[in-house]
């Protein structure tokens, strides 16, 4: 900004400072313990890479290897989570007044508390893995599957998000799950409980609430909703079961939406798509729209020739 | 490329010049003035970090330092500012012909003026955030929205782009609103009017068209459409208002699409799921879906205990 | 992780490599082939300043330079490419046990055969951005178009991955696509087949399938679904035709799905939002959705002047 430029930097500066002192409540000044929220998504790619080892680091892994790159990676992962964690419990009133040594003790407990639970992960991603290679025509090896597919990444996050919120970490299993959610379109809440052998396909659009339940066996695609009913208690709703549970070998149709809290989808239920559902499903049924009728419109000289397309009858397709 | 690489790059080398001269219309030759796309969205965090300082710049700030961080902060995001945007007019039959000078001139301005608006973003910014936490029962503190909900990250830039559409700064809004699209699913056209208070949830496929006016105090969910009724004018609908009107306090359900430029949705009314609208509705009225209808199918052994399962008595849950 | 530090990484580092025993299926060790995502995707970015030159490329290109530019960039990409290829072969039962040497050869071969096309890609995308300026009455200039739009990246990387998933190339195809998914919400699978002219708007949450066909001067909306009817098969589906053909001038407004393999759109149909096909169209017609019913509640000192909102008269706004 030529000439002027000194003068309206000045103005500008102070008409910023002003608006700051009117609304001090979306600063954050004087806080020595503010989250790097890019040191913390750097950690799930770190993370990513000690749970399919080989597939996401930078350097190739022998067997006779293995043991010191893990041990690196780990102590790595480590320091780095230990402090953001610590970071993270100055937001927390649970953790109000305490001493940076507590505070820093507790969140090396909580770190390895999470870290030890790694292994637990890797057995439920095994899972997920096989059930997306199972359950997809188009996937052509597990290989493609771990390296490519959104699905498992949204997953992978949200087991590793979900541990951090049983561990009542603030901030971090969100800002993680949010970085899954912009990177696949998949939004998955990291307080929902979910089982094994879990697959998203596609999964663009796709929400699972804070207090959805999902079991194991359970496939879902692009466009479904578990969600809550409505949300205008807003605040008042907090800690209350607002979305669905969905019990284990129930297959969930594109664009299918399942709200509320009280709402249970049985064992081995099928969902077709587009299904708006707001009340439990006794186990072992089949749903499916009765899809709005279709209206045809041919051009004048073809309108004789139109014949009756019958829409409805997509039901043994579907299901 | 072995042995052969020599010639095989030349070859190719060849094949590509003719391609450019082929199809000159998306090749930018000869242009010192393209541009720099990556830049331009570097200005998006450094504008945040200035919007919720503290947030997301790298270094803590405190109450001392926070003048000299901003005019700082302030010089930066001004000098690439205003170059790109001196670039970005270069494309505006408005400046055709006008010299380096003028247009650094006039960029300067426009940068100026843009940036003197940056304390009214965060006044409307502050109410999209208190608007979050009062809707939202998931959210579990302000830090938590700013740090990680998309729909602030969406309409902050889209906040920001705004303005320099309002400036008539040609292909930055754009870019600027588009990258937030890639980032969170959430399309807003720079050139949509929208009120304060406003609030996305989840967000992912929410559209909201050009010629879009929204009030105060709406609250959108996932793949909600603002949009036309139909594009195949083309270029011939350019400024035409195509999109609808929100009033105040309108609550719009995941998945419904409002479409049509002479469409006006009254103040204080609730669109349910996946509603289809089309006309105006009156204010205080709340519309739902008359669902289509379920089919169930249980296995043969439980056909006999199939009970009636109404799902169009949702009504009052929904709304 | 102060004091006990050494013991705890210890024990973790124990607790995972047992793990990495338990479930070998997904860890990639001792292979000196592995590929590297990043790489690959940083050869898309260098693509699109072959495909669109002067746009995405840092320097400016002038009349003169544009051949050695050209040159330089082939250059580097090639070598890229070349070894990411070799690397995914590895991949390939066809290359099982054959030698480095042999590999190598094969993979410059395809990746020349690659590049060879790229006059090609250039000529489709070049309808692709004039068919995207003539259906939006948003668009301002192709300069927009090409460096914003997301229909364009995700078409640009689909073009490219397609011609390698017709060469055969394991896993970079998908990664390529996956990786435009995740930057836009759109998620073409590599293997569909797709002609000149096609513009996709907005484009989140769009599902194109792997054996989708179609035609020129397509145009489709966000959430379109272009899928299978059930994948329930799984694995013993693949290789069958499981996605829609969609033929010549055909639209498809956003939320509609089309499903099936059998499934025909025939010339010059229009299909409206959220329609639901799941079989054939003659050419030339228009479907669209007769819309749920829409029910309507006013508070109560208004319940008089409740009137009529008739819906489904929207039918000649659509088509």
């Amino acid at each position: 900004m030529e000439k002027t430029a000194g003068s309206r930097l000045k103005y500008l500066t102070e008409l910023l400072i002003q608006s700051y002192m009117t609304h001090e409540e979306i600063i954050k000044i004087d806080s020595s313990n503010i989250l790097n929220r890019s040191r913390v998504i750097d950690i799930v790619e770190k993370l990513r890479s000690l749970i399919f080892p080989g597939y996401f680091g930078k350097k190739n892994i022998s067997a006779s290897s293995v043991e010191y790159y893990t041990g690196d990676m780990l102590e790595e992962v480590a320091y780095v989570l230990q402090e953001q964690i610590a970071r993270s419990l100055y937001y927390s009133s649970a953790y109000a007044g305490l001493g940076k040594e507590i505070i820093a003790g507790k969140a090396d407990d909580i770190c390895f508390q999470f870290l030890s639970r790694l292994p637990e992960v890797r057995e439920h991603l095994a899972a997920d893995v096989s059930a997306a290679y199972d359950g997809d025509p188009a996937a052509y090896s597990l290989d493609e599957i771990i390296s490519s597919y959104p699905g498992i990444y949204a997953i992978t996050v949200y087991r590793l998000a979900h541990i951090l919120y049983e561990l009542a970490v603030p901030l971090i299993p969100r800002i993680l799950t949010e970085h899954a959610h912009g990177v696949t379109g998949i939004d998955i809440h990291p307080g929902a409980v979910i089982g094994h052998h879990f697959f998203i396909d596609h999964g663009t659009g796709v929400v699972i609430g804070e207090t959805t339940v999902i079991g194991n066996y359970v496939k879902i695609y692009q466009g479904v909703t578990l969600g809550g009913l409505s949300t205008r208690g807003g605040q008042t709703l907090k800690g209350v079961k607002r979305h669905p549970t969905i019990e284990n070998h129930v297959t969930i149709y594109s664009g299918a939406s399942i709200l509320g809290g009280a709402t249970v989808i049985g064992e081995g239920v099928v969902i077709g798509s587009n299904a708006f559902v707001t009340k439990s499903i006794p186990e072992k049924t089949k749903v499916s729209v009765k899809n709005p009728e279709l209206q045809y419109k041919l051009d004048d000289q073809r309108r004789s020739e139109k014949e009756e397309l019958d829409q409805n009858a997509f039901w043994d397709w579907v299901i």
